[in-house]
């Protein structure tokens, strides 16, 4: 496919000349998207049978039915003269697709925006998640209001006041959408079963880049150790699941939250996580020494463990950065950068990372 | 020499989507989707707050925090000239956006058919499904093994065979597929709440189209006499809440797994579903007289009641047409024609109807 691009490039320039509109620019500056393919699928999982044997004429009793869960569900798009690589988008905690999508306050998200760049898109709702709801374990929902909580913790600010120059508009809408975008887990949260649902997307996919949000951060790296087909992270403010080495475990950090600890893997699964080019990326409003409100501090703890995965990683040939955000410059940004009012820009410190690691 | 199809296929996409003119030809025969816009979010829902102070100190506390829920949630893409009135296409039970989506072997659904005919395309998970998961009603979720129920009941075949002549592919993979694009309600159903959601979503949209599948059918009707943008129903299999006026219920029919009942509701909230143009299409595989096999006999009794209906709406001056597949020499649909082997025979079916109501 290489030999053709110069092919299509020139096709397409001549063809824009004679018409006389550009295709290409209107596309990254919010004309048409151009979708080469899109769709739908499951990926991994597993199944499981009820003893006995099924009568048709008693279709309510499990006897010898069977059951597939814990997949993950992905929902794609591939632009036209898509580059080499696709990215798969990986949400946190409480959230699903939606975290690339339609911002809460109604602009473009990381689906959209990279699509424009030419990147083929993946989004995920990992195994018991969303539209990936089919849990092989049983669970409970509570609708137990936690929403101020989230407020502090996602840092939009220190509920009810936003925080100053914070990157997230304030109208009520906005909030809104932003607590709806929320979707609670199907069955109890597991490190094991999302990344292998990640890792076998991975296996359908081919060689792809992921980024992942929060929560997805822990799972992520493990999806790399699983899968080489992993080529390259872009992690948006990884909350745990930090894996070092055995016998190089940093002391945990306690926070006004919780205590963040990293967790000991084998060093030959651990060299995996420093075969690729890995981003990280942390917003604003964290402190940098200890306080007592809860939802910051357990930031600050966290950029602080991510500086210590780096320093790890890195020491046995890694190729790990760890970007806080405001200390480039960049203010106000939310545990959301890839939704932010700035999310353009982000996207831009990205895009510029992929170009530097040839991934592009 | 395959690297060549694809040049020639993008160079006239290309010239056509530059020109502007006649580029609907190549999108409609599989080439690239031109999508003007496209993007996601919430619509409806109700909001609930704890009593007391919210503490940031004690953020797991529930005093004084919020909980959003009941929402439906929905992704939309609207093609480049697109067509006046978007369709909004709503699942079954068990399902979610999936059913529109990709099919279970792996070619296009009625998401990218549509898109193609150049209809705005928006798929719903309604509130308590999928990602619109954050219910605010507890449930509990059981993995109880049931999957030889729903392929009977989906009128695959009669577990372990499949019908004969099934439009269906027998791959494993794609029963793999289709059991995996299920996902549990998070709450209880309730025709009210799902109506309410999508109800409010018609509220954002404006007038459209309703597309639904079997037990979106009844809060398909109940929709269309809460919000007048509904311009015409599209119901594919219904399977319940067939709303009669006060005293025009029909006696209930039974069947060999349930008793299909009438719903009375006041006549001047009847007489809204005689103002729109209602299709419904039935499958293959349901039977003429009342058999002992539970799944297939359920749909005989479902499209009798559904033929009743009509007769009422139609008596008070409505526009109903039921379809039942083989009486018009369409043979071996499930109950999800729209995702059959011959879906596209099916999407031709229901433009010719939307042409004819002058909806296109």
């Amino acid at each position: 496919m290489k030999a053709i691009k110069p092919v299509l490039a020139l096709t397409a320039t001549l063809v824009l000349a004679a018409c006389g509109t550009s295709m290409t620019a209107s596309s990254e500056s919010g004309g048409p998207l151009l979708i080469q393919q899109q769709g739908s699928f499951a990926a991994g999982g597993t199944t499981n049978t009820a003893p006995g044997t099924f009568d048709p004429r008693k279709p309510l009793e499990p006897a010898g039915q069977t059951y597939h869960g814990d997949h993950a569900y992905t929902f794609y798009q591939i632009p036209v003269n898509a580059r080499k690589l696709p990215i798969l988008m990986w949400h946190g905690a409480g959230q699903f697709s939606k975290t690339w999508e339609t911002t809460a306050d109604g602009r473009e998200g990381f689906q959209n925006i990279f699509l424009r760049r030419r990147f083929g898109v993946y989004l995920i709702d990992q195994p018991r998640r969303g539209d990936a709801g089919r849990s092989m374990v049983e669970a409970t929902l509570k609708p137990t209001p936690d929403e101020q909580l989230w407020f502090n913790q996602f840092r939009v600010g220190l509920w009810p006041n936003y925080f100053n120059g914070v990157q997230f508009d304030r109208s009520p809408e906005t909030l809104n959408q932003f607590y709806r975008a929320m979707t609670p887990n199907t069955g109890p949260f597991d490190l094991n079963v999302v990344s292998d649902g990640v890792s076998a997307l991975f296996s359908k996919v081919g060689p792809g880049i992921l980024f992942t949000h929060s929560q997805g951060g822990g799972p992520g790296w493990l999806t790399a150790i699983k899968n080489s087909n992993v080529k390259a992270i872009v992690s948006f403010e990884p909350g745990s699941s930090f894996i070092f080495p055995e016998g190089e475990l940093p002391p945990p950090i306690p926070s006004a939250f919780d205590t963040v600890r990293g967790e000991a893997t084998p060093l030959p699964q651990f060299l995996q996580l420093t075969k690729i080019p890995i981003l990280i990326i942390y917003g604003d409003n964290i402190p940098g020494q200890s306080i007592d409100l809860p939802a910051q501090d357990s930031w600050r703890a966290r950029l602080q463990m991510s500086r210590l995965w780096r320093d790890a990683v890195n020491r046995h040939g890694g190729d790990v950065k760890v970007v806080h955000l405001p200390e480039i410059g960049i203010k106000g940004n939310t545990h959301f950068p890839m939704s932010d009012l700035n999310n353009v820009q982000i996207a831009d410190l990205v895009s510029k990372f992929l170009a530097e690691k040839g991934l592009d």
